[in-house]
C-alpha cells in the first residue's frame, strides 16, 4: 500500500499523509464511521456521500453471520451490496468474538464461539477470517487477534499477544494465497497487543514489522484502562511503528481521545461512538456534549451545534429534534447521526488543516477548552 | 380557495384540477403522505423534496399533544418545525379520538377523552380544533367531526352525522373570527358523514354546501364495510359535491381504492398504508404487493420494482433490503418508506396524465390488470 506522509507537527508526533486504494485516497488523520452490518445506522449511502467520509468500516462477525459469506459473493462483495464505491476497512470480529458472554473455547487454531443470534456454533481461524474478508471484498482486512479482557493479569495478556502474532503470522501468509475476487486488491494490517504493558506491546510491534504489514493497528485499548494509561501506551506503541505505514488505533474514542491520540501520532480511527450516542439523543457539538432529550430544548430554535453547517444543522432546530425524540419518530435518530458523524469527520478535517499549517499543539488546546464549556 | 377542474376524462368522472395555496400549487388527483407528528415517518425533509409530494398531512390530535399548542406557536408552526415549506393539509383529529380505546363523552358541546399517553382529560370542540390548526399553520384545516364505529346502526349514523353538521356550522363560523399566526391564510374543509347510507350522506353533502367549504371530505369510509360498498358510497356523494371544489376521500387506501375512487370523481387523498407498510417490509410495485422480508429475495439483485425510478430502487437491490429487514437495520426502513411514497405519487402522477389524455378507463384497467399479476 501507498502510504505518504506529508506533514508532521514540528511540536510533536502529529501528522498527515494519505494512502490510495483502489477505491480511493484516503487523507489521515481519518475517522472511519462504523458501518457493522452493510449500514452506517439509520443512513443510506446518499447520505454518506453527502457527510464525506473518505472510508467506513464493516464488521467480519456481524457480516459473517447475516448476510453470511455465500449471500456476500453473490451479490458481489460489499461495495455493491451496500451500494459504497469507497474504502471499506473490515474489522477481523476478533474483539466481537472475544466480547460474547457465551461460552468460547480458544487454541491454536483458532477460537470456536456461539453465534449470538442463534447459538450456532462457529470457529474462527486466522485463516478462514482472511477468507472471509476476502468476501466481503473490504479495501483493507484486518487480522484475527485474541483481545483479552481488560482486566487480564500478565501473564493473559503475554499469552493473548504471543498467540496473536503467531495468529497475525498465519493470516499474512494466508492473505498472499487467496484470489481477489471482485478484481481489486485488498490490503492486510496487523494488530498489536499486550494490555499497557510496555515490554509486551514492543514485542508486538517488533514481531509485526518483522512480518510486515501494510499497515499497523493498536488493538486491546479503551477497553476499561485509565485515559492516561490509554494515552501513554498508544505514544509508546506508535513510535515503535513504522513511520512509513498507517497507524490505526482500534475502537477509540471521545473527540479528546482523538485529538490526544493524533497527536502521539496516530492515522486512523474507528469507534461507534458518534453514531450510538446519537441514538440515544446525545450531541456531540464545539461546546461540548447535550443531551437533546432535555427538556430545556423544547422550545429551542437553534441548531444542535451554531457552528456545524452539517444538513441537520443547516434545517433543523433542538426543539425539533428533541420533539422526535420525545415521540419516537425514527427521522429523529437520522438526523442526530448526521450531526454527530459529520462533527467528528470535521474534527479529523480540522486536525489536517491544524497540522499542515504546523500548529497542531495549540489548535487543539484550543478545541478542547471549548469543548469543555458544556461539561 | 382556487381550484380549477383542467380536464375531466370523457368516459366518467375522473378529473384533473388544481388548487393553489399560499406555500404552493397542488395539482389533483392527488395523494398526500401522512406526516402525523411532524414528520413522515423515517423521513425528514429533504427527503420529502426529492420524493415531491405537493401536499402533506399533519395530525391535529398528536401535534395538540405532543409538541404541544404553545411549542408549537413558539417554534414558529409546522411548516418551520418540520422545516418543509409546501403546502400541509391537518386532520381534525376526530377520527384518532373516536378511535380511542379510552371512554370518551360525546356532548353537543365537543369530545371529552384521555391522552393516549398520559391519560390526562382533554376536551376537542369544534372551535378549540380550529384554534389548534391555526396555531399549527396548515394551509388547510378540516373541521372536527363525529366518526361512529364501523358498525353502528343507522340511528346512530344519523346522530353522527347531524352532530357533524352543527358541529361544521360552528367551525366555520369559528373558522372566520381567528386571526392568521404566521401570515398566511388558511383553508377549511367540510367532511360528509352517514355510513354507507345514502339517504344520509345526501343530507349531509346538502348540509355542509349550505354551509359552504373551501373544499369537500368524505369521512367515515375504508372502516370495515366492503370494498363496493365503499366505491358506491364515494360515487353518490361525490355527485353530489360541488363541481367546482375539491373532494377529499379520508383515509383511503390500497392502490386500486385509489384508481378507483379517482374514476368516481376523487381528486385528493391521504393515507398511511404506503408507509405503514413500508415498515412491516411490505413493498407496493407496478405487479403488486411483496414482502421484502421473505427469504425468496435473499440473493435477488434486482430493484424491488423493475419499473420504478425512486432512490431506492435505482441504488439498492431486494437482497440488500432484505438483509436490512433481517438484522433490523432502520436503513431498510427508510428505504421501503422511500419506494412506497414514490410508488403512490406516481401512480397519482399516472391518473393525471391519462386524464388529460382522456383514456383514464382503459389506462387504468391495464394497470389493475399488471397489480394483480402478484398477488
Amino acid at each position: 500500500m501507498e502510504f505518504n506522509v506529508t506533514h508532521t507537527d514540528p511540536g510533536g508526533n502529529a501528522r498527515t499523509g494519505y494512502f490510495m486504494t483502489y477505491h480511493g485516497r484516503v487523507e489521515t488523520p481519518v475517522f472511519m464511521p462504523v458501518g457493522t452490518r452493510g449500514a452506517v445506522k439509520t443512513l443510506r449511502s446518499s447520505d454518506l456521500l453527502q457527510l464525506d467520509p473518505k472510508i467506513i468500516l464493516g464488521n467480519t462477525y456481524h457480516l459473517y453471520l447475516r448476510p453470511g459469506n455465500e449471500t456476500l459473493r453473490a451479490m458481489g462483495g460489499l461495495h455493491h451490496f451496500m451500494n459504497w464505491d469507497r474504502p471499506i476497512l473490515t474489522d477481523s470480529g476478533g474483539f466481537q468474538v472475544f466480547s460474547l458472554k457465551e461460552l468460547r473455547k480458544i487454541s491454536e487454531e483458532g477460537v470456536e464461539f456461539k453465534s449470538h443470534i442463534d447459538g450456532s456454533p462457529h470457529l474462527f481461524t486466522p485463516e478462514n477470517v482472511i477468507e472471509t474478508e476476502r468476501v466481503i471484498g473490504s479495501d483493507i482486512a484486518m487480522v484475527l487477534d485474541e483481545c483479552p479482557p481488560a482486566q487480564s493479569d500478565k501473564p493473559h495478556h503475554r499469552q493473548a499477544m504471543e498467540r496473536s502474532m503467531r495468529w497475525a503470522k498465519r493470516a499474512a501468509h494466508h492473505h498472499r494465497t487467496l484470489p481477489f475476487p471482485y478484481g481489486h486488491q485488498q490490503f492486510l494490517f496487523g494488530i498489536t497487543q499486550g494490555g499497557t504493558y510496555k515490554d509486551l506491546r514492543k514485542e508486538s510491534a517488533l514481531k509485526l514489522r518483522e512480518i510486515s504489514f501494510d499497515g499497523y493497528a493498536i488493538g486491546g485499548l479503551a477497553v476499561g484502562e485509565a485515559t492516561e494509561e490509554m494515552y501513554e501506551t498508544t505514544e509508546f506503541t506508535a513510535s515503535l511503528l513504522p513511520t512509513d505505514r498507517p497507524r490505526y488505533l482500534m475502537g477509540v474514542g471521545t473527540p479528546q481521545d482523538l485529538l490526544e491520540s493524533v497527536a502521539r501520532g496516530i492515522d486512523m480511527f474507528d469507534c461507534a461512538m458518534p453514531t450510538r450516542n446519537a441514538r440515544n439523543g446525545t450531541i456531540f457539538t464545539s461546546y461540548g456534549k447535550l443531551n437533546i432529550r432535555n427538556a430545556t430544548y423544547k422550545e429551542d430554535n437553534s441548531p444542535l451545534d451554531p457552528n456545524c453547517s452539517c444538513e441537520t444543522c443547516t434545517n433543523y432546530s433542538r426543539g425539533y429534534i428533541r420533539h422526535l425524540f420525545n415521540v419516537d419518530e425514527i427521522t429523529g435518530l437520522t438526523l442526530t447521526t448526521i450531526h454527530n458523524i459529520d462533527f467528528y469527520l470535521r474534527l479529523m478535517e480540522g486536525t489536517r488543516e491544524a497540522i499542515q499549517e504546523g500548529r497542531y499543539r495549540s489548535w487543539m488546546e484550543r478545541k478542547l477548552e471549548r469543548m469543555g464549556e458544556l461539561n
